[in-house]
């Protein structure tokens, strides 16, 4: 059997695991305010290029937009996403949950358009009725998006400087973000994704950490007493350690890049591989998910060697599934899959 | 200048009025323990047929929206509605604001398609993930829609059986249902309204009363303590009174069905002065609101004459504008707009 | 059977009802957007001495408390009241629905005493873990309080200072304000609350309408889209004119000062009365609202005449019962109690 | 410097540590529904001794309690602690976040009192109003308390007794639950804590893991769809297997109450320690954590050497600060402290 359903399906990077070992019984203050976790945030900082930005440290990515969109928006204000958003539907309504609106456009490949967007926020304020409506407060995309696919600066930009005409800021949702970044198809460096936006995370949970994401706002723009909100929320962890630890390790000698270089080489391989197959892509992602549709009887056979991700139904024969690479995966993973393919 | 924007211009049915001052110096008991309140909720559920039906009065829709809603879902559903529906855009976002997701389905001609409902709710069942996501919890339709169209009886019937196959409620929004009950080409009727919803209201607001909608359940389901719910959501008038004496006035000697029969006799001469004039018709419908395309020219003059209200652009030189019909429209109001048009 | 067991057991004043009446074929326009309002407001302005305050019509008092409340804190603030505020207990949570923490403090004779508010405050800022806890963002006071006492300008100085200070506002709940305005034993006007407080609302549900309060921003402070808040929380009455045309009636040619003066004349009675037939009072109350201490036997003989509040259990063999007039109350009521005490 | 401030200033047992990376490289389902989740909760199901019960791992503690509190809570009602529980206070309104009151009742020595319980929930349901109120819908009680006090069998029996003839849940927060079970001065094993409740949890964070708590539903009671009400407040590890590992190590061969036992040893130590240097204690407590009265001048001599947990002002010269060992104190760290107390 060989493991190719997702990206989350082993523990942590051993250099991980080894810090975490080395600086266990160093007494440490806790919530977040330890050593390890400045190191972990400066770091950060000096990756994004982003002096003045900002850093927090949260367990998980759920977790973390809901605490973010929350906390930056007004109540009468919604957060608008693609309809294949995370927030819009794999996270069991926490947005909404905290009593705000998510606004579903269209998704192209997962992405947004910055045009379409325009149109949306021109509409709202074109009706006559918009005070009667909730007010578009920030714009949520996801790079990788659930798709595996990418941005071009070009995109970004555009929806960027939409965001800034309108006052509304921009939050992008780095799940996977060291895969977006080490793919060979993108024209987009963390500096420049830190430049563009007004927040985003580095996600650890899919990237080498056993849990982490770190939230930077980039623009001088914290939310006031932002610790007190991830604390009403329920994310504070007491032993703060755990995530920056975790991050200290990721951000330490290019680690976090190291790793998710991994994941591409891999998923390159994994590509060429699945094309040599003869076997049908869903759509064309330049990082660590692979989609392809499979005819439902074939790949009844396949999942008795091979654990894939389901992703949809595709038609009444066919079913989209996913396969992920990650930073842990090896040579000899691929190997194992070609036999079974 | 003649008025047709909306529903709501004028104040209230003399007879409401005439009840209010000749009740006003009886001492009543608050909240709604007033005999007004307990005789009005008794021709309610007479008219409904419907005697085992528990009816709540309460001042305005969207707040009605917000309370049963919020009362009736377990905090992991949300709401399936049309894109049209009221509570997916022009309520600022209330139903969100209780922590729940209005699920947004495309609309026909303002109404929800059965088999689209059930193949929703099939796929949420069927996505693997679905655990991770909002359950449908309730089903949302208004009648008259948004549009002023109606269901047939076959079409709400088919909507009750999929959510009682399902388990889940269906929320019938009437904040125009006299309108709707009156309209020559419906063949529902309030009994048989009342056998297919778990719950819905009658409109008071647009139809005859200054305030108040009469929520019915059905099925000896009302969410305990809900009148603690209503509290809780800001809907409890001290002075129920005001409610109770509107209500009873208004289920008194079919006087609800009277006034909403105007509605629909002045909508049809409205309609065969706007069709024989050659106005365009945006949709066809059977209730008091019409909705026509004018040019953009044309509308500005119109306006200088007729208040009519701003529905949506529809290109980029002609408007959707409403004209609507209510309990106080007189054949002098459509004299006066035939010279106009 | 005579009635005093609270203040809004009557209709309205009946010129409100006159000029419900002589207003309701007027086409007005929805939502607080008609002249009715408009000059409501202006009139308010005015007696307030307040010329740049912002004035909102909302329809009942748990409703007003929780919209201005959530819509003035951040979400990690709280609202600090007594034990005996009404938000504290009889609003059903409806500010906690809100997601906000209502701090209780001691109440002395239904009030908030200064001293103690600003301890709260230094020992919540004094506390090294306060970033784990709710922030003081707002103070609530009543006024009259629920016992009917009232503020004296000192003591209200005093709470304003701290607050200014802090830089967090004060909201005064005034539903029965009229009736504090009008006390013989007050030092405050309406100009002096309208100055001392950043939000205060006048009461017109207890004070002579069917329903509605007048909600005050003093400051220049209204929170940026409130109308779209006030739809949020249903608040927001299609027919806007039913508040308009009250509150323009009441601050027409002083009536709403007129009518509180009837019953602080009536009150005066009414405490005089108490006093000659030996009644124990549970406290001196300068209002409209009289507390006695009635032997639970002698009490069960006066309900078959007059309807009294329960209170609240005073010992095992007593009960507190209120006595409110209104500016309802008449000549008549008094001397027909005066029959059966 | 030797460091006694609190509870959660190391890393995580060792054994824990080790098993982390011996099972890091295994591929593992997410969310919970790896082979460790599995073992780890039959483990704790058999040290309760309720083979019945049903356990849930969630990564801290105030989310464990939101989430356990607002899954199990009508909308109405809310959830009674004592002044001093957490959630009152110190976990940032994350209760009221979810739209919940948290009632506070009085404390002694951090417990709460049956016969006050009793009252209270008597009070609300004598009152005339209580439709206008909060529910009293759950009972919150911590184990040991803030103060490291413990509840006697025959107290919580009471309280149990109370709850159970109310028909609301009894829910004990067990932070630091295996402290409370091998104090020297306890009666309550962990299958009658199971026996009385019907919802608590066992704490990992404070007693030897990185984070962590164990949710043990105790009668068959769990909310339904519990787990996607953890994933709607974002506290749904994608790699469960963090939680898994770390609590079937804690509960193989009884190592959490090993690791519970030398806190206490090391606690009796501390006391004897302070009690010999003439130390003044707050209260008695007969767990971990110790709490003493220090002149402050004499505090901030301390403080040069020994870290400690500030708790509150005493008087204007002395504070109330804590000392709490752990899993993880060593007699080192007593010999260390006695040089310099």
């Amino acid at each position: 059997m060989v493991y190719f359903q997702s990206d989350y399906i082993m523990g942590a990077h051993p250099e991980i695991l080894r810090r975490l070992g080395e600086t266990n019984f160093e007494a440490l203050a806790g919530y977040g305010f330890d050593k390890y976790c400045d190191s972990a945030k400066e770091k950060i900082k000096v990756a994004c290029g982003c002096p003045d930005s900002d850093v927090w440290l949260i367990a998980g990515g759920t977790q973390t937009n809901a605490i973010v969109i929350s906390s930056m928006l007004a109540r009468y204000e919604g957060v608008i996403s693609t309809v294949t958003g995370h927030i819009g539907f794999h996270e069991a309504g926490s947005i909404e949950y905290t009593g705000h609106k998510v606004f579903l456009l269209p998704h192209h490949n997962g992405k947004l358009d910055a045009d379409e967007l325009d149109g949306f926020i021109k509409d709202f304020y074109a009706d006559d009725n918009h005070e009667h409506m909730v007010f578009p407060g920030m714009v949520y995309v996801s790079h990788p998006t659930e798709y595996g696919t990418l941005y071009t600066k070009d995109e970004l930009t555009r929806i960027s400087d939409i965001c800034r005409k309108k006052g509304i800021p921009l939050f992008l949702d780095g799940a996977r973000l060291g895969y977006g970044l080490m793919s060979r198809d993108t024209d987009l460096s963390l500096p420049e994704i830190a430049s563009l936006c007004d927040v985003f995370y580095i996600g650890g949970t899919k990237v080498g950490a056993l849990c982490g994401e770190a939230v930077v706002f980039t623009k001088n723009n914290t939310p006031k007493h932002f610790m007190t909100s991830i604390k009403q929320h329920g994310g504070l962890l007491a032993k703060g350690r755990l995530l920056g630890v975790q991050f200290d390790t990721l951000f330490t000698d290019g680690l976090y890049f190291e790793i998710s270089k991994n994941a591409i080489d891999q998923a390159e391989k994994l590509k060429k591989l699945l094309a040599d197959k003869g076997y049908r892509f869903h759509l064309d992602s330049p990082t660590n998910q692979q989609f392809i549709i499979v005819e439902n009887g074939k790949l009844e056979e396949l999942k008795k060697n091979v654990a894939v991700g389901f992703w949809e139904k595709y038609d009444d024969s066919h079913t989209v599934v996913r396969l992920a690479t990650s930073w842990a995966t090896t040579d000899a993973d691929i190997e194992e899959l070609a036999k079974y393919l």
